[in-house]
């Protein structure tokens, strides 16, 4: 009763794009419970298409596709199956409604290629694609055999996972009893510190815990299973709180929570508002709070001081004092939160200045330094930190934007 | 005379890591010119291992393995390598010398789980590990069919094969001709048109062409292979020439190319200099401008004006047509680019209005809705584009960023 993923696109033979589908799916996957012991990645070849798909009924009871549903001449996906399985492929009036009204909705004309991707086999029930014009199928053209195919565009995918297919393979019985998981958020604790912390929660198997890492986030996943969801649930309620008391503040949410959504809940609990002056991130942790849906009840802006004229100009940064300590340093990051607060009227304001390289380092103020402040009613606090240079500039930026984040939600909390 | 690449590893089936490995051998495969049609992807588990490794010689002349190399329990790959095909294991003396000194150079002890990992096939001969506890091997346990084994690592698999495996391969012969390839990239061009546009060169073998498809950017990657580096690259360039001719201003740049780094590179020619007004984006299209390593020569920085107060005290626009209009609107979003221009003193502006969604949208002002204006020496301009809703907060602020900096690109080029 396993699943299988094959993955298919000549880009990811000729290392391209990293399969990061495979992992997303994989992680899916194991959260609802399902047996999945192998991934297939394979180009765009007709025939070696084929063939895998004719081998695939031998193994698995789920087959699991992503890509090659797109319009243009190498995607041969759909064709594919159709052929392997010896079905005609047929126009499915609903999927080409959608794609023309998906065109029509951005404005752009229908090529005929488009028309293409309303063709499915005979029997195949559509996928739909909420957000593009790639329909995929769920098929099955053996007993005991279903196909569900994907597009490789990731938010595509994703949102055809979350919307259709999980509903579908949770109806289907293929996990071995009902899963229930809850991700825990963490940051500021690194994965191998933290599970440490947890190494005794690591071996137990009913719930499991397991560990992932991110950009400067960490997270654990606990996932328990039950003959109902109910008793899987109960089954986390120990663990969490467990792991909870062990990790104290340094976990700072579940599931979908992300520290900017965190930040903009606590401060609209006390009613009030907040700013931001970024230097080296340049937009990058208003970026984070603007990708909250609602921000702008607690968010009101701020000012992208990259240059230092700007940081002068718009934050009343003194020339004084970039001048006696620099730019990336403790009097500059402080005045310009202080700054921001003034300029916008905001109960609160983070600033963020250092040297996200990879040029502009020096012996003092090396790649990865980065001085955040955070600005209150009652004062602004400041720090100098290092966050390295081997991962390079984005990897700087988004951990300095989350560090910021994280430092206002502890003096929140 | 192809390669695959087995990769194994439970972790990779839980989704807990993204398989990185498989994409840097890609890579290097497509570099060394070698054919690879299949990448793998099983479980820590024996029999199915044996499986997978008793199937791959029908099919390629070379199998790459990742994973399952360490001391611990888990660790298969070398046994079920011997057992697949037949072979004993032996001690290599040379393989335990080297464990023995990486241990005692680190100062730890030598489990008896190490001395396991000097143990290959007999006749395999050992594929050095500088780095690291974990050799692998160069085995033929058929004619025409070689193992080569790699720890998980990545920096060890990396050093391994730079160092022994690179020029293994070279020797063998294996590699049909060279290639070299180009991606150029587009903006304000569907995926599915571009195709129709260039449907013969499509058609193409030698190079091919292929397209791909992005947040808003679409990119058409070139490959050509020959007898040797130049020769590939000089049948790249009369593809990249007709391909550029039939795009025009819609091709913004090739390889690693962005477009915040062409707009950027463009103003640099110039002597310009530029500044941002963003609402709806939160700091997205400053983030983009602050992913290009040296912008600070021409990007001074701006005002990320999400409430209307910032946008009256900080852009000067008057509140009389935030009233009349609306924040989404022409008047208010050339108000903010010739705010951002004055408070900034750079010679453009670029300003984004706009709703992201998911809540605040009407019939008037639908969600997907953004007004974009370009300010610079010579006037301003603006205009409302609608991105549709269907694809969420995120891809809307994402699109509004880039079609903005297509807008200031197509201004200056």
């Amino acid at each position: 009763m396993s699943a299988e993923i094959l993955c298919i696109g000549t880009e990811l033979l000729l290392g391209n794009i990293t399969n990061g589908n495979a992992r997303w799916i994989a992680e899916q996957l194991a959260a609802l419970g399902i047996a999945h012991h192998r991934q297939l990645v394979v180009g765009d070849n007709r025939e070696r298409l084929i063939a895998e798909l004719q081998a695939a009924p031998q193994r698995c009871r789920v087959l699991i596709t992503t890509g090659g549903l797109g319009p243009t001449p190498d995607d041969l996906t759909t064709e594919a199956i159709a052929a392997a399985f010896g079905a005609p492929l047929v126009e499915h009036p609903q999927a080409w409604a959608e794609i023309q009204a998906r065109l029509a909705a951005r404005g752009r004309p229908c090529a005929a290629s488009n028309r293409r991707q309303a063709f499915l086999p005979e029997g195949a029930a559509l996928l739909p694609n909420p957000t593009g014009t790639a329909p995929g199928m769920i098929w099955s053209p053996r007993p005991d055999f279903t196909i569900l195919t994907f597009p490789g565009v990731p938010s595509e995918m994703r949102a055809m996972w979350e919307a259709t297919a999980a509903p579908w393979l949770q109806a289907a019985g293929l996990a071995e009893g009902v899963f229930a998981s809850r991700m825990l958020r963490f940051w500021g604790v690194g994965e191998s510190n933290l599970a440490e912390q947890m190494a005794d929660l690591l071996e137990g198997s009913n719930p499991t815990v397991a560990p992932y890492a991110g950009a400067g986030e960490v997270k654990l996943r606990i996932t328990a299973r039950a003959a109902s969801t109910s008793e899987a649930e109960a089954l986390l309620v120990p663990v969490e709180a467990e792991i909870r008391a062990r990790a104290g503040k340094a976990c700072f949410g579940a599931d979908a929570d992300t520290l900017a959504a965190v930040v903009l809940q606590l401060l609209r609990q006390r009613g009030q508002t907040l700013a931001v002056a970024e230097s080296c991130t340049g937009g990058g942790l208003g970026a984070a709070l603007a990708g909250v849906p609602g921000a702008s009840d607690v968010w009101l802006g701020g000012v992208i001081a990259y240059a230092n004229s700007v940081k002068q100009g718009l934050l009343g940064v003194p020339a004084e004092l970039l001048h006696a300590h620099g730019a990336v340093s403790d009097p500059v990051v402080k005045a310009m939160a202080e700054g921001a607060r003034r300029a916008t009227g905001a109960d609160w304001a983070l600033a963020i200045t250092g040297v996200a390289g990879p040029g502009g380092g020096s012996d003092a103020k090396p790649v990865g330094l980065v001085h955040l402040a955070v600005a209150g009613p009652d004062g602004c606090s400041s720090e100098g930190v290092h966050f390295g240079d081997s991962r390079g500039r984005a990897w700087i930026q988004t951990l300095a934007a989350g560090e910021s984040l994280n430092r206002l939600r502890l003096q929140l909390s």
